[in-house]
């Protein structure tokens, strides 16, 4: 990465800035204050481009703090529409290349901010038929970023990234909601035993227990709207620490109109911009409900896993469609990679939930330095979470298939019916029936009658499955 | 504790189960499913007892069940009459040390159900002038457990709990936010530099600051509502899996509409049982949400400690009030005890989420059999956050002094001052200014005007720092 | 507690400090900084008397400290024994209840180390015939405190507690290293298929599987007597920050020796003291092992409660011991319940671990302030993991039983065996094999002989089950 | 990533697998099975290929197995040979963007053995003259994969690789303990006040505040090299679940004595092939250890921004090196960003812990399912932390100054200079004292003189600020 940026191919030019000269590469968009961060930062190896609906975030709120700041007369027309050009570029996805800081950095965002500001002030210089560097022309603090502050721009920019990437992942978990539901209903008449700490329990469908796969995705699709319209509120205008210094009367108002109106989101800005500054309360709920979506996923990819366990020696009560081969040394052998996968996923999220929670403890009085590993995990937790369900939904849950028969002799060959014996015989006779089965191998159907508990008749219609399962319910 | 079980001090009597033959102490009203509990879990020697929300929404449910049981004309009255009077008894705060199990148990809640029934079963055999054990009269699980499981008691009484709970945490945190913002009201006109990155930055009040843990503490409470809201959601009459199996029709809705009327609370009945039954998402969340105030809570201490740091080679911006000697060695010393306190709970807080996580995560097929485990955990989360709440408040906040001179220093030797000029002289000029300030000591002010940039009225006006803190705002 | 401390049933005697004066109960062994921190510290309920290790660790310390400053001169023998004698007491179970404040406190320990000074002082003057609070004649800080702070006492009182509390947890593991090691005798020629990602693998025997986990806990059990000598090394002699302030010329040296004589444990003064003062690392460490043990164990559990899933409906491998019902609504239904209390413990150590981290992060400058929760949180891992182990060796481990004969099935049935015949007939056409016995429901044997890729004679040979799991190894 | 491996520029071959027939580029080295995977696993959108340690040590893994395979005349010499050769190119560096498969996969390693396998094929076959993908002459499982199952390779590789990465943030940590040692002896005459709990304590310099983080660092890397000791022991012969099946006698012992003689390492055969193939143990220790190391460098971050707060409003005891501008508001404010990044890395690091506990909990029966998450997060946590450490010597503690003046002044003023009192004129006196001192602003030295509780040479010489340190220690 380093290497890249110092050694450009086409000659360099000089820029200026509180600590001296460097040159820069003539051709970058960037300019000294990335230069200075890409060297500060070697963390990762990952640019911020790697984070397109960031890139994009910020190229929204620069458009429409321009337009505020045209609106207001802060910003003569002819740089207006050169700032206004280059962050439209950025928008329809060009000059993501030039992102180039690391997306774990020191400064709470300002790194990002300025690669931001002199990416959209060299793009405009272009635009105005200058030569890039000439800062006097346009500069990206006075112009390009007037009326901001990164203490600003960068959290309302992250919203707006972090909105983008949740639609997705809405879009993602829906899809496997439906997918699940499809299941439900094919296996609807599909009797099984259902498990209570993975002892045989009473009976239920299939399709009841493929039902709640997706009633719970459903829930958190939910919840996840919920804490999504919560990091709609923003904090533009309220520059350094909330105050508004430097920041026109009206701005605040404006820009964030603009922003509303080109992001196409309800946008609102907070009611106190000092604590929204220094708030990480809506990051933290949303990675919350971020992990409680993975531990839900987790939960039903460990249940695949074990009802597809098998094919001989184990509950071999669906099968998972076969995707790769499973072994280099058992041929033959199909592994439920899918699922696994999911729960990868799903313990990454967690730990990303663990990495957030001890970043926003770590904020101090009026700002929270660490809100890029904040951006960084949340963004990695919220795309990987997408493509999990993406991959669950096409290679795993759609040519899921039901080993019915198995299923079936699961049932009759139960203890647990016996349960549905209790409120005829009582719990204390119907534990001794079981105890007696378990021991002997025997049925309970037949111990019942051996001793005459209950007439066949009644006997049969007590233990019908599909009544046990509710299924008419 | 086994050992006060198994050395009863008034005789015996004998109890038979699954396993066999056990003597319990005579005057117990638990019998043998809870001394083999008991047995089996010498966890944290922290009895169930301990946990009285709990205990009583136990004693609610069973009050629901029975009523619900007399109705559908499955429970004679004289048995529902005993039946109910013990539930009364122990909702009125009575028999609370009979809940002997530990709070750590393996079984999804069995334990707890179980020592609930044979408690409320023998209480109820008394007051129908019966010996304590003569189940033939009055039955654990045929009479009191009627139209129930463990898996559908324990979730609900879990709620009803929780909520209990939730409802003391959300006046504690009511309580810590009308105190913070009289701190701010207070603190109004005391000017104050504002940091960022612990780096000077510009002029706010104290007032602005403990502003902001108000709103900030407002809008967690919000947060908690919402989270609280999730969990009036019950799944009284899913009994073992969610099939509703031995529970009759109408029992559900009967069961649930007598627990609201006893609690007072909006519950509903869940609209997918199975689904309820094997899912802690509502608890997932709840702690997600309680880690998200935790997190705040540490901030805002964090931040108490720091501006109060001193006295005198601190920031020493804020007095607390002293508590305690601070110190066995350092005689005078004060210590922060307070916000500390207050760290060590949001750490204990932050680790329960996780506890949560791993157990909600590792719940298998129709059941979590972990379910216990979140309930400690949640239950020490919220008693311990509301605790500290109420410390934080009366032994902390209540009696914070400001340091108003000190603050006001601050803000006149200010480089930061120098922001309020990059409007007016460029954010190049400024730097240079912000550059020689530091350098050789001397005041923004004299500098600007030494240079000639502005007027000394102008410049007087533009920083004076109830302005630069937008406090008529 | 603070209303039975509040209302004493024997008259008060007035105490001073900082604050003023202070009632507390004429018999209480504690004076007025102990009273202090039970009001500012209502957090949990729990008072350090609940951490017995703690309580004499503390006094093992006081000891040791009154011994050095008696050998250097700076402690009259008359207090000197009275002091000595008062911790002789506490050493021997005395006293305990006495240690009344919250084991989550502010503070770093100060009240911990406070009502240890109090109460020994006031034992002592009861043993010189004096009046309680006559601190004239024998004064907590001055005397019992002397040469010491809280900075230095109370980490290394802590280390002597948890030294104890790693012994009681590595003899509880070895009994079940044992257990297990026992087990994989009894079942050595048991053969049985061998899973990977729950899918069918190779054959191995019951042995083994079970001979890993008696392999598993003994590196552990390894890895945790390292970690335990890391915190034989102690600060004491460091008082305030570690510069030793204070403390005489030979002190630390002194208070060391008396120290090790005293717990007969082989401690050592840190060479850098005031690292040592402020360095939490060797907590993190230990729990990091601590963690490292629960995530084994409740593999362990996992695989326990998934191989004796059943009885009908499951892998059914082995059978647990019955050690209570399993349900309140199903008859005859048993269930894991002992891994099942172990996992929770997992689960709650894995949470401890994050709120250690957090706590040993948030140390600042020369002390670590939140050492009180890093403490309750180390004593919950180690107590609660020995009480686990406990119930898990007693109560399950060595009541399992085998199926052997379901075990044999499962091999026999197996496709898994097609890995053997790799070497002879190609990964290609084993592959080939595999799929058509999973496709026909037929036998992988009969499979190869009908092909003719192998005789009858070599086949068997190279299907023998013991051969397979390498038994003779 | 799947678009470009779907449209190669020049034709395609046809590969077969358990699948079916696919359409690989024909100038991919890699083959059906890694094409499947990247299919299967869209996950991050991160290729092995940036994990170089990784795809080196499988290289060297598989090297190291032809050579035991040659050495038991089962790979004849002119397959071994190209083999060989094939290995040797990637542990060069060669080839390494033919690893594609992503980071986080299913199947516990399976398609990074794969892609392993088939790359050394395609270029063995190549470098025997024949096409890429003519299997029959020389076959990823038959010959490249021979003796071998994924679960032996991919564990061995991973150690091997993981040790690597150890071995650079060894050298990183160490070039940082240099640093603060050198600091440490440049301030070790410049006295200053220490801090417990932020509030003034007693005088040390600020040598031995920045000795501490040189000792800290350096027993951090004692316990790495540690950790880094235990995954020295591989299970290489151990094949599908440890029973070594299809490997020959001597095989594990030949493989293991070539892949120590390619690597340099003194690696061992575990004592337990079957318990090493299941357990992360040793990941899950060597973790714990990393979040340590975290731990402790983010205390110290937070200590070098604390300490050099300001410039004016803050504690201003140190000035950092200025590395980029901090603002782009605020002209030349100079922010904290070096440790600001440094605490970011240690919070994702103490994240990954997490997930890597999670990851390990999941494991079952035989084998862990999840590896690939714990070895994509170790990686993180190493080289994020040796990147971290890295920029924290070089930008920021190498340039580190010390504000004497004002530090010394803190001392001169401080209230906590009392304590060195306490052995001469008592608790009780010495606390007077510091009240007075407190509450009139007056010191310490005037008060003790006014009362006449000492002469001035003996109160001078007790308050001798470099005997208060004990700095001839």
């Amino acid at each position: 990465m380093t290497s890249t940026i110092l050694a450009p191919s086409a000659g360099v030019r000089s820029e200026h800035d509180l600590l001296g000269d460097r040159d820069v590469p003539a051709d970058a968009y960037w300019g000294v204050h990335t230069l200075r961060a890409v060297e500060n930062f070697p963390i990762t190896g990952q640019p911020l481009s790697r984070n397109g609906h960031l890139v994009r975030g910020l190229a929204a709120v620069k458009l429409a703090a321009a337009r505020a700041n045209r609106e207001l007369g802060l910003l003569d027309p002819e740089r207006g529409d050169a700032i206004e050009a280059a962050c439209r570029e950025i928008l329809d996805g060009r000059l993501g290349e030039q992102f180039v800081v690391d997306v774990i950095q020191g400064g709470a965002g300002t790194s990002s901010n300025m690669n931001a500001n002199e990416v959209i002030a060299n793009r405009a210089l272009e635009l105005l038929g200058r030569e890039k560097g000439d800062y006097a022309a346009l500069h990206p603090n006075d112009h390009v970023n007037l009326s901001q502050s990164t203490n600003d721009v960068y959290p309302t920019a992250v919203r707006v990234a972090t909105v983008a990437g949740i639609e997705e992942l809405l879009t993602a978990l829906h899809r496997l909601e439906s997918a699940f539901a499809e299941k439900a209903a094919e296996f609807r008449t599909v009797v099984k035993m259902g498990r209570t700490q993975l002892q045989d329990a009473v009976p239920m469908t299939l399709g009841q227990e493929f039902g709640t796969y997706a009633v719970t995705i459903g829930e958190d699709r939910e919840r996840l709207r919920d804490a999504s319209a919560l990091i709609h509120e923003i904090n533009l205008g309220a520059t350094a620490i909330g105050t508004g210094l430097n920041a026109p009367a009206g701005y605040a108002e404006a820009a964030c109109r603009h922003l509303a109106d080109i992001t196409g989101l309800p946008l609102v800005t907070s009611p106190d911009l000092i604590e929204a500054t220094q708030d990480m309360g809506a990051f933290v709920h949303l990675s919350g409900v971020l992990k409680r979506v993975a531990v839900k996923l987790s939960k039903i990819c460990n249940d695949l896993r074990l009802l597809s366990s098998g094919p001989r020696a184990g509950l071999a009560e669906i099968t998972l469609p076969a995707v790769q081969s499973g072994s280099s040394i058992m041929p033959g052998k199909i592994n439920p990679v899918i699922p696994e996968v999911v729960n990868q996923v799903a313990f990454e999220v967690i730990g990303n939930d663990v990495t957030i929670t001890l970043a926003a403890e770590g904020g101090q009085l009026q700002l929270n330095a660490f809100e890029p590993v904040i951006v960084h995990s949340l963004q990695k937790s919220i795309t990987h979470l997408a493509a999990a369900c993406g991959t669950l939904t096409d290679r795993c849950v759609r040519g899921i298939t039901a080993n019915a028969e198995r299923l079936r002799e699961g049932v009759e060959q139960s203890i647990g019916l016996v349960t549905a014996l209790n409120p005829h015989v009582g719990y204390a006779a119907a534990t001794q029936i079981a105890q007696e089965a378990l021991a002997s191998g025997r049925g309970v159907a037949e111990l019942v009658l051996e001793r005459g508990l209950l007439t066949a008749e009644r006997l049969e219609e007590l233990l019908q499955p599909e009544r046990l399962a509710n299924l008419t319910a």
